[in-house]
């Protein structure tokens, strides 16, 4: 389902056909919600048709995990209120999707609801070689925490999530919040100004409840639109800039971001590697 | 002085001549801190500069006021630094600007040091008819809180304060979130998404200090990119919708925002009107 923006019938076609390819003695099948294609404004439905969607996916006992299709925005619009309709059977599930999608990601892993991970989604195959990461998302969906797929700094002895800053940044304080305590915090941006990724990263590393996690590591910021005047630092000074003013360790680079390398977190701790 | 982007000596040389023409009797001189013309990357000086502009503006028993020159991006890396440096001259003063100078301003008035208020800034003379809204900070300047030049709605009974909603957002949990329990909250923005707004809206309405404000007014929201796709509602559809949500009151409209009409709000409670 689409917590945010929608997408178009082809790419669902195209991610059917890739499982259907490589992985049919594994995947019995990949079901795309109407509600994907819908169209309400900015949105793949509105709040209600949203909800309803991810609803119905998490709670059918047959399906064994939500894949969200795409970011865009809007899926904090509906995180908070569809928690309380959601039964045991969302507690088997694997939910997985990135970026806006990590709203969603993010109410599920502080409420222990299910498995939450941070990896591509139906959308990314149209970038160019597309195929690659929805072909690792569906080997993990398939196979669950294995070597290839995990973003390679991911452990089973210590906790971690990812985020894209944007999103972490309008969930800190809001109820959708997860206690990050002794995790390792991955974050990726994608089409933010540098003064604007500084401006994250100042909020980010601010925030009391991040200040206890065990690191950061950064993802890929990508398609960093020019500057009026050169911001005169890249992303990896600002974070470590940031990390050393908060007192956060700083741990180095993560293989995530919006592009086809975007490797799979796992938020918790890994089950194997 | 200018907490966040710089500006050209020509700005200074025209509010200069403004001041002198229009308030001479009642402005004894307007001193541009030559910190106003530093370069550094994006900013008007690197952070040590722009925090030692500040300190030494404020601390200075000769002034009356400090202005702040320009937002653009800045003032959160200097806004905590600086609090520990001030003296009693400082807690005499009164503090004006709008937009990134939101962090200082929330400083300030979180540790009620000084009169923070919202309000043009030197750099409004750029704006075609830009000696209005300078004349109006000047007035303010020479007259303190006085009807014409202040918010139509401030009064001396209810507290209020004024913010961006992009640098409300990004200080929302950190050190520089001031207490806005009572508070009317007056939000404006400008240069960003339809989409982004509701995104700032949610994550401000969520946020617990938030919600024990007396009420959100609406600044004007100008200069919103084009979507991608309409996004079907008006800023005052979004303000409306998140305020019902959270069960903070809708209160109309406010006279702010990156425009001429720009009028002023002293931060707490107007001392007249």
């Amino acid at each position: 389902m689409a917590p945010g923006g929608r997408i178009d019938t082809d790419i669902a076609e195209r991610v059917k056909n890739l499982a259907a390819e490589r992985y049919s003695d594994r995947i019995a099948g990949i079901e795309f919600h109407p509600q994907c294609f819908l169209s309400s404004g900015h949105f793949a439905g509105d709040d209600a048709a949203r909800a309803r969607a991810f609803v119905d996916m998490a709670n059918d006992p047959s399906l064994d995990a939500v894949w969200f299709a795409r970011g865009g925005y809007g899926a904090c619009r509906i995180a908070e209120a569809v928690l309380p309709e959601l039964t045991d059977a969302a507690r088997r599930k694997v939910y997985l999707g990135y970026s806006d999608a990590g709203y969603l990601l993010a109410a599920l892993y502080k409420h222990h609801i299910g498995r939450a991970a941070h990896g591509p989604m139906p959308v990314d195959i149209s970038r160019t070689d597309g195929e690659v990461p929805v072909a690792r998302a569906l080997a993990y969906l398939a196979e669950g925490d294995a070597r290839d797929m995990l973003e390679p700094t991911v452990s089973p002895s210590t906790g971690v999530v990812a985020f894209n800053m944007s999103t972490l940044s309008h969930l800190l304080g809001t109820p959708l919040q997860p206690d990050l305590s002794g995790h390792v915090l991955m974050l990726e941006e994608v089409s933010e100004y540098m003064y604007r990724i500084d401006r994250l990263l100042f909020h980010i590393t601010s925030d009391p409840g991040v200040r206890r996690c065990a690191g950061i590591r950064l993802g890929r910021c990508s398609e960093i639109p020019e500057n009026d005047r050169d911001f005169g630092q890249n992303a990896d000074d600002l974070v470590r800039y940031w990390c050393e003013k908060a007192g956060i360790p700083y741990l180095g680079v993560a293989d995530i971001g919006h592009d086809i390398q975007n490797k799979i977190v796992p938020f918790g701790r890994a089950a194997t590697v």
